[in-house]
């Protein structure tokens, strides 16, 4: 089986992916509108993109993209640490520029201000880019903030173990299909995902929305707003509900479009934390 | 008066302070932070940032600082046309790169695929700080996507005109400070921003919180969650809401306490559009 996931090898996301998939033939995609695409092409059975981070929020590419084009569902959510390490291509490596990704690059703010003051933070795409370019650099002074997959990867010794500073640093990823996906894992909970579009003519619209649930006890963990794109202040919603029971929620989905409350289903899924 | 903006010099947000505070003394800052800092550090009568954009959504670095750090309010809110201009040291140039932000390239697209097929897109940490790098290497092949205000600043030649691909792009800017702005300009609306944090131990939270204005009949024009960066599923809210009647508003807020809800007033501006 091929499974689609956000690159390059020793990214975040490779690291989730060899969890749910360790016997799978995992193939890297440089972007997350391309490990969709790769799906839509039927190159792979699954793909694998992150949806959401505890500390910088929704990853607005695969929500828009899942929203405005694609016709894929979640059909996985898998919970994933991130911890960071700081690598080189060796340990007693003189260090005068650090590489990550922006957010890495935050995370890791406080330990390089203290244990490396004289370095340069440069930005790169991705956490795992940054570990590749250190070590096609040997020569160099160089050192990159990735996950431990990529200090694997690419042979890098890792110089600084856990230097992110807030430990509660999870990243949800979302596997993508068309069919349920087969993970030994044991499942935490069950969600689902939708997007909603409101009616302009429908005063106090979002409320209704909610309404249809909050009565009905099904629980939000999470809404959030989208620009529709068109206008400023039009936007479309996404929320995750608690899927506790198909009944009351098939019924508060047939109460949403009874109000004229559009709604897009972004993944039906268990929920898995590795 | 002096004006803090977010710079450099030609940016989207210095061609709205010059609009709103043609006569005063305009001084650019690196980034959003540096920008509030300077305000707090009393370098700043006000400080302009941007909030939000039609296509890209809101900026989380000033909702964020706004919510976590600052003692500071919107007290005006500018709304803003973006238009993308294609600029080069001269109208015959060979174009081999074509410099701007990620969010400027990606509405230049599709102009660029057709008329530059060969040019490379290379991503700049600002619009106008492309436009500056293309003065700074007139023997290059080099053209940037960034404002009008970016050609005039560093004499560059616009070689096509609003090369965006959505008409309806409009950029939020929020004036901060603790006194109301003396803008001559007819307002269209007035608003309140608020913040809002939930407490766990109350179901269907966000709901309860929304209905304290919806059977009051006072508007949201924006909701949207942020993660409060503890824990992976805890969100802070923040709501746009239409003032039309102080007291009913008050009496809103008096109610959200009474629920154990607690807020922040984000800003209590009149909104300008130019």
């Amino acid at each position: 089986m091929k499974i689609a996931y956000l690159g390059p090898n020793g990214s975040f996301t490779h690291s989730a992916a060899l969890k749910v998939f360790p016997q799978e033939d995992l193939q890297p995609y440089a972007n997350i509108t391309e490990v969709i695409k790769a799906y839509e092409n039927q190159e792979a059975d699954f793909a694998i993109v992150p949806i959401e981070n505890s500390i910088e929020g929704s990853v607005h590419e695969t929500l828009d993209y899942l929203f405005h084009q694609a016709e894929i569902k979640a059909v996985a959510e898998i919970i994933q640490p991130i911890k960071q390490q700081l690598m080189a291509t060796a340990s007693d490596k003189k260090i005068e520029k650090i590489f990550s990704h922006p957010q890495a690059l935050a995370q890791g703010e406080q330990y390089i201000r203290q244990y490396y003051p004289q370095a340069k933070a440069e930005i790169m795409a991705s956490t795992a880019y940054a570990a590749r370019f250190v070590t096609e650099h040997p020569e160099q002074p160089y050192a990159a903030i990735a996950p431990h997959a990529a200090a694997e990867e690419y042979g890098l010794t890792i110089i600084a173990q856990d230097i992110q500073e807030i430990d509660e640093n999870f990243t949800r990823f979302w596997v993508l299909g068309h069919q349920k996906a087969q993970i030994s894992l044991q499942a935490e909970a069950s969600k689902v995902s939708l997007a909603l579009t409101l009616p302009d003519n429908l005063p106090g619209a979002l409320y209704k929305a909610l309404s249809v649930f909050a009565w009905r006890g099904i629980n939000l963990t999470k809404t959030e707003s989208r620009p529709l794109k068109t206008v400023l202040g039009e936007y479309f919603f996404i929320i995750d509900l608690e899927n506790r029971s198909e009944k009351l929620l098939d019924f508060s989905l047939e109460e949403l479009l009874t109000l004229r409350i559009n709604f897009k289903v972004l993944g039906e899924y268990d929920v898995y934390r590795i």
